[in-house]
């Protein structure tokens, strides 16, 4: 029997693929518009999707390659959480910047505002960039990065446990709450100092719920020690046991009951009514994307002059990673790619496809199918331990996720492993998570 | 001819009263529910007001007393843009712990999703108790402070001009922006380095409306350099005058047109469809307030033990304000309040009146009468230049500002002085104040 899975849509700008915008019909016009998230996060929860995802960053790309991140995303989620009635509503925050206060209280806020149904992925920034529009040289190391999220998001959890659920009397001939149930934190740490209380009562689930997609070893063991679901990275499925499986034991390690923390690899889905009708849709899609920088870029990847190389011609064989002198991680994403998917009519990939995968996802899991194959291939993903549920990012949106949730959800329902309606209406409803228990007041709590 | 009024409304919990939340029909129980909050911006468009505002602080006072403010503003005007379609929505945002980054992005996407309605309340913070929950022993100097506002508002202005208007191109066999359209501000002062651009095409508005409140000299010089929209207390005419006078002139010689700048002193209202019920209206709140606690306040104000006084006797005589050896600041005004208010039926002022009058906007200018009376005072200070407008404090919510708008408001209107449709859909338009011109790209736009 097939455990239920769960679904996340990432919203990114026009889609996931680095060319959508560029598609005659793209929404690239829309992505200052508010209406146009609404309408995203309306045809997930037509889906019944667990959550829509924001992914964040403190700085922006070359502009001219296409669109970024134009809207806040928690400034974005606090609209969008009044055109929709239940679906979880999660968002990037990252520890390095913020102060835990701030960040704290805008999730808290934000999860008053819609009922219960935030999470927070919880990041360190990584870039120079991001560093240098917030008062930086520079990042600090990844060690010290990890150091302060681990810390951030202990004073982040103590400062929405620093209202118990019960101060609240609203007694008016007495009192509005009760003293003993808002307490300071009194946090001295290495990074932060917060006395707390938080001005904004105990949020509807307890806390957000905490998400992490760590792939480094300090991801992962902050992952293990403090995420209630986690967004994964992997090409195919036994990279994705392997993380699946390291998880999960790390998980248990900590005490923890690995079953409660769902794992959601990303996943990059073309569906089509026929094999060749999704085909044709990724090629479409990888047929807009700008030949010569892709291949300038490529020559960056692989350390060789592709500016020759012909789109439609097969890729030609790469030194394996060992003889590889270059940055190792996205070679290794390439050469597994080149390796592991078969290209049009099951011959060798062409070089126009090796840019289509990277351009869509780079390492993320494809699926190009019908909807009956591509739930069937999330269905072994799941049987076989290798996720609990996916991270969708559609290559197209909001087509693409059109197209998931007319053809695909209903193919995952008629094999019972995806819910008919809404059990609840919070986003730890959704995802199976108990609330936590927070601090229970110093006195007993008395009226009046 | 008299110019026509702004008006603004304060939105705090269930009034400005401290008694109000204590009213058998008061809103307490809604405060985290952002329904409550949209339904009161939906009743201040529906009376034509140009914006709501929040005023926002870093942490709690004692909870027994009363509620505080429970959503941090920016989530719930994201919210409440999307109940709304004409109104402005102003916050507070404090310039001394967010990073200028942070403030710089979250306000350009509200104004993004609310289409161009958002303003911007720059404060100080005051209290080291808001220090403490942001790593700080306690609060920077008054003086380091401003230094640091002034700094922090020049950086977030340049973030906003950081893309040109016709920065986005969407040319989608070509460039989405143009490069030269989108460029760094790479500010290096006393307390930020930020290099930009920010994350968020340039706003709606160019920028979202500047608003300051300062009463101290370096927060008029502030207000004189930078502000667009002004918050003023005044207790009464001469006061207000005295206060508009010097900040119009100081606006002068920054020179910057004077008249551009509208003034809004608080205004706490007592709308009644005689004095009678008026004046009954603020007695039963008054009652409302728990005696013993408020003589107590009154005791540390005016620096003598007042546990025996009769609420209901006229106040006693107070010692002048040079013969007083305590704070000046809160002496002064209940002086002043003694000094200028009649009481009931014209006689001297009451004990409870006084603690009422304390307990509803403090210093801030009150009016209790009927439509008419109040539409005409209203009307006498901006006549006679104490006022461009109002902020008004409703001493309960929602139904003090359900009383203005559905009997001031109509008066306003029949006295010419206020709008009976909106000309424009942006508070800039509401305010009469001009979009802001932003930096020219560096090269003329170029297509493709």
């Amino acid at each position: 029997m097939t455990r239920p899975l769960h679904l996340n849509l990432y919203i990114n700008g026009c889609g996931h693929h680095a060319a959508a915008w560029r598609h005659p019909l793209s929404s690239v016009e829309q992505l200052g518009s508010i209406a146009y998230f609404e309408g995203l996060a309306q045809t997930a929860e037509r889906g019944l999707f667990d959550a829509v995802f924001f992914a964040d960053g403190q700085a922006i790309g070359p502009v001219a390659d296409g669109p970024g991140g134009f809207l806040e995303p928690i400034t974005a989620l606090a609209a969008m959480s009044r055109a929709t009635t239940h679906i979880g509503l999660v968002t990037t925050v990252s520890s390095t910047f913020y102060t835990p206060f701030h960040a704290a209280r805008l999730l808290a806020s934000l999860d008053h505002i819609s009922d219960g149904r935030v999470g927070w992925n919880v990041v360190t920034s990584m870039w120079d960039a991001e560093a240098r529009n917030h008062g930086l040289e520079r990042m600090p190391t990844h060690a010290e990065r990890y150091d302060r999220a681990d810390e951030f998001v202990q004073v982040v959890l103590a400062l929405w446990d620093s209202w118990a659920d019960e101060a609240l009397h609203y007694d008016r001939a007495g009192r509005f709450a009760d003293p003993a149930g808002v307490r300071s934190i009194d946090h001295v740490g290495e990074f932060f100092r917060v006395d707390g209380p938080l001005t904004v009562p105990r949020p509807p689930q307890g806390n957000p719920v905490l998400f992490q997609a760590g792939a480094s070893d300090p991801g992962r063991a902050l992952a293990a020690r403090r995420a209630e679901a986690v967004y994964a990275v992997a090409a195919d499925l036994p990279s994705a046991q392997e993380y699946y499986r390291d998880l999960k034991h790390r998980i248990l390690q900590t005490g923890r009951q690995a079953d409660a923390v769902p794992i959601l690899p990303g996943l990059v889905t073309y569906v089509g009514s026929t094999e060749a009708e999704a085909l044709a849709k990724q090629r479409e899609l990888d047929e807009l994307l700008p030949a010569a920088d892709s291949l300038r870029q490529l020559a960056q990847f692989i350390g060789q002059d592709c500016s020759a190389w012909e789109l439609d011609d097969p890729m030609p064989s790469l030194v394996p990673l060992g003889e590889f002198t270059g940055p190792q991680g996205r070679y290794a994403t390439i050469l597994q790619i080149c390796s592991t998917v078969a290209g049009h009519a099951g011959g060798r990939l062409s070089v126009r496809q090796l840019l289509g995968r990277l351009a869509a996802g780079g390492g993320h899991a494809t699926m190009v199918g019908t909807p009956e194959q591509i739930a069937d291939e999330m269905i072994r993903w799941v049987d076989e331990r290798g996720a609990d549920g996916f991270n969708l990012m559609p290559p197209t949106l909001p087509t693409g996720v059109d197209d998931f949730v007319d053809h695909v959800v209903p193919v995952l329902q008629q094999r019972g492993v995806f819910r008919r309606q809404y059990a609840g209406r919070t986003l730890r409803s959704h995802l199976g998570l108990a609330r936590p228990v927070g601090r229970a007041p110093l006195l007993p709590a008395t009226r009046g």
